[in-house]
């Protein structure tokens, strides 16, 4: 077995890539857990208090949460990469990962590659995530009990996160920059039903305000030219999610965003080859969900190597 | 609405049901968890040691573990009834929970009832559970390092027990009472390719011998009546896995041996109500994969009841 062989490859460090190293590394299969950067951990490391992680009754920030599963998994035997892959040649029984530090082939492949928020790209934005500006109405809504926020967008994503946060706040302002929304019908008219939610259309979000804590929104009307300023302590940015699967594309099955398809145990349509996480299909897109989806994968990538040693000749088994 | 009536009653106490409390208690539904004895936990509460649920790198006991994520629901609003369920009505807005402490509705409702392993019910295999008697490969195969374990059982379970734990152990016996295995033929193939699998026909396991750990298993041939004594430093039961799903016959669908059937996110055949955890169809059958089956099955709920809300008049909403 030369070197950069493995049983199984991890394709992302953060909580579906860690679970999912845990489950194969204990199971004594030799793994690598491939990264854009050693140690960072994935999304949720933007976080600095994860409230719904279960096992954490006093919360725990994003960074400490991968760190404790990367300690985890390098006790067990993980070993990790820092590069980029370019691209997977799915053999039958070796799969090639190509990227920016060489070749490395492995049994089983564990997709985990994430996905990222698209970003309204406007003055404050970065400064203030973590502090009023958020992506994720279920993890960070509790925040803004009895408070105003705004959401962002106009597509099913943005409206559900707009009706989570009625459970929260006094009002929600989903701020649209079109005349109608992309929403499905249905939820279009649980948003136009709801005295807490209100609609402002035609409208862009031209900066976010604020010093330790978001105060306002600076908008601009597409039509009028407009400007003006909205009083709100939050703002949930929901305008697209787009998975990093471009080195899949006809590899495996995607639907049209780019997310992987799975089944309930974390098989894509490729033998051998599992996704786990943000990536695929119908994630919930939380750490919780993802150390799940995770230890799925992983139970099932370990009795698709053993059942492909038990196939072969020890000799052969290169 | 009445003192009985909640947005959400989650039927058990483990894992899976916890998690789904955390998430529909912090999302402020009213939530009401069901569960036989009050603080009990589930199936992982007999696990002295687990150390593979993501986030606790030095292990923690299943104890301790629901503990915190009982706080955690807690601290967030969950309520907690010590009741048995004896039946579900499923009406379209609302759900009754037939109970051993009368009925409560809901809108929406999460099954997380476990599933029990059944045991041998022989000597010394009560006394010994987490100390050598254990009924998941998965979690406890790593504690038997170059040691010589047992496995009983002759289905598809027994044998992916059987090849799991050759990771590990020197040597693995699996022990059948019959003379033929019932697992599928490509995994009777593997176990019989298998240099450290050795499968003992016609035997019965009579009882488990040890002290503070288990030291020989007492066996039972049922032909020839010769009795043997086997020394192993671990047994693992796999002879079957009982869903505790008795009250849902006729309501929801379930596969032959009682398991739920659910898609990836949870969702049953009856809107509305969904399962999370051991009780469904290819659960994996660890802490963490039940958690985030658990969260998953919250966020859909959480959907599902802010619908119906919206589909109605405020004051309809009994």
């Amino acid at each position: 077995m030369g070197a950069r062989d493995y049983d199984i490859i991890i394709v992302g460090g953060g909580c579906a890539g860690l679970a999912a190293a845990i489950y194969t590394s204990r199971a004594r299969l030799r793994t690598l857990l491939i990264e854009k950067e050693v140690g960072v951990g994935g999304q949720i490391v933007t976080t600095n208090h994860v409230e719904n992680y279960p096992g954490f009754p006093e919360g725990i920030t994003g960074y400490d949460l991968t760190q404790a599963m990367r300690r985890q998994a390098v006790k067990y035997g993980m070993e990790t990469l820092a590069a980029e892959v370019s691209g997977l040649v799915p053999g039958e029984f070796t799969k090639v990962l190509r990227t920016t530090a060489g070749e490395h082939t492995a049994r089983a492949v564990i997709i985990a590659s994430g996905a990222a928020h698209q970003h309204l790209g406007v003055p404050g934005e970065r400064e203030l995530a973590g502090k009023g500006v958020s992506y994720c109405a279920t993890c960070d809504g509790p925040f803004f009990r009895e408070q105003r926020v705004a959401v962002v967008g106009g597509g099913d994503a943005a409206v559900t996160e707009a009706g989570f946060l009625t459970h929260f706040a006094t009002k929600v302002y989903l701020i649209h920059r079109r005349d109608q929304l992309r929403a499905q019908q249905i939820n279009q008219e649980r948003v136009f039903a709801d005295p807490c939610i209100e609609v402002i259309w035609d409208t862009l979000v031209t900066a976010i305000e604020g010093d330790e804590e978001v105060k306002a929104l600076h908008l601009h009307h597409v039509k009028t030219h407009e400007e003006s300023v909205l009083e709100v302590a939050g703002v949930f940015v929901s305008i697209g999610f787009r998975p990093n699967s471009g080195f899949l594309r006809g590899v495996l099955k995607l639907d049209p965003n780019g997310h992987i398809i799975t089944n309930e145990v974390m098989e894509t349509d490729v033998p051998g080859i599992f996704a786990a996480g943000d990536i695929r299909l119908n994630s919930g897109r939380q750490a919780i969900t993802a150390a799940g989806d995770g230890a799925t994968a992983a139970i099932m990538a370990e009795r698709y190597v053993s059942a492909l040693r038990a196939s072969r000749p020890a000799t052969l088994y290169i």
